[in-house]
């Protein structure tokens, strides 16, 4: 079966099967577009991809992906940030999500994951010493944990504030509200949704 | 917001979003995933995608793809193949599809597509000179058309059916059988296939 197709494909198909998600009928059929497309798709995809790793790096303050060029993160250095909020994020492509909302004026802390014993991960591979740091160093008033509403997040969440509190450092500390997404019927939502949506109604 | 994400990463992320059915999502996933994963992961995609198309090409004689270091399709080549028997397919990958049941010992001839007056595809775009020299060159016996069971199927089956039978080739042509896909439960099945299921029952 091995030779049923042109090695240059199979290396192709191969290759795109360990993105996530991707079984061998996606790749083959992501293989197959590229070869049927003019050749500088193809190409370009390949430069880019070569560019990748020595054209990123992590911000040594607020561990957000930045250009290989800045010495910080744009979001941090931006004079017109307010330095003294922070939101607390597990990975950097959370800030894009919460960037979007325009609604944002603080910066950014990216922790690098959430706590998780399954997959090995523990406080210590967190950036949690840099934020403790960057509280002292910016004088942060406030602290915005927007991990996600996962379990991990939730435990990441907890180990935080109490980790927090433990030193001493007083802080204001919240947490993204949890309710009802927009658009979704009641009779969708799950029972720990409703609950928090609930427990943090609005008074009108 | 483009400057929210270095420059190199963007543009990974941008030539990802050309592949078919890859959102913006979905490629900021592949990308984040390329970017935690070893250098390695990333350049060995990158060199696979710059050999893809230097590394493959089409086969004179079938119109699969080969190796580009290859005459013809081994497929066509090899001795233990019949000759005069040759199964017809829209595209290269469909030959795969054939070759996975083991049941199959003909050779093949790729259309190249369908026809499909909305994309403008007519059958002077298929290769279907190509095929009736090979059925005279070849001496041919049995055509099976395995064109996929989409409308474009159905009308390029019966444009070959007629275009053979006009040339005043004689010839024995068949279709791939249609009916209940194993596994279907038949209050499933829509009623086009279960028509031609009970068209094509079997006397046991």
């Amino acid at each position: 079966m091995a030779d049923l197709l042109p090695k240059a494909l199979t290396n192709v198909i191969d290759e795109l099967g360990r993105l996530p998600g991707v079984g061998a009928r996606t790749a083959e059929r992501y293989a197959y577009y590229l070869l049927r497309a003019k050749p500088n798709v193809a190409d370009k995809l390949a430069t880019s991809l070569e560019q990748l790793h020595t054209g990123v790096k992590s911000c040594p303050v607020t561990f957000a992906l930045i250009d290989s060029s800045l010495d910080v993160s744009p979001l941090y250095s931006d004079k017109s940030r307010d330095k003294t909020l922070v939101a607390v994020v597990e990975e950097p492509l959370d800030i894009i999500a919460i960037e979007r909302t325009g609604q944002y004026h603080g910066t950014y802390h990216v922790l690098g994951g959430a706590i998780s014993p399954i997959d090995g991960v523990g406080p210590e591979q967190l950036h949690i010493p840099e934020l403790l740091d960057r509280i002292k160093k910016d004088k942060v008033e406030e602290i915005i944990i927007a991990t996600n509403a996962s379990v991990e997040g939730e435990s990441t969440s907890l180990f935080l504030q109490r980790h927090i509190q433990e030193k001493g450092i007083d802080i204001k500390m919240s947490r993204l509200a949890r309710g009802i997404p927009v658009g979704v019927d009641l009779e969708y939502a799950d029972q720990i949704t409703l609950g928090h949506a609930l427990e943090g109604r609005k008074i009108l």
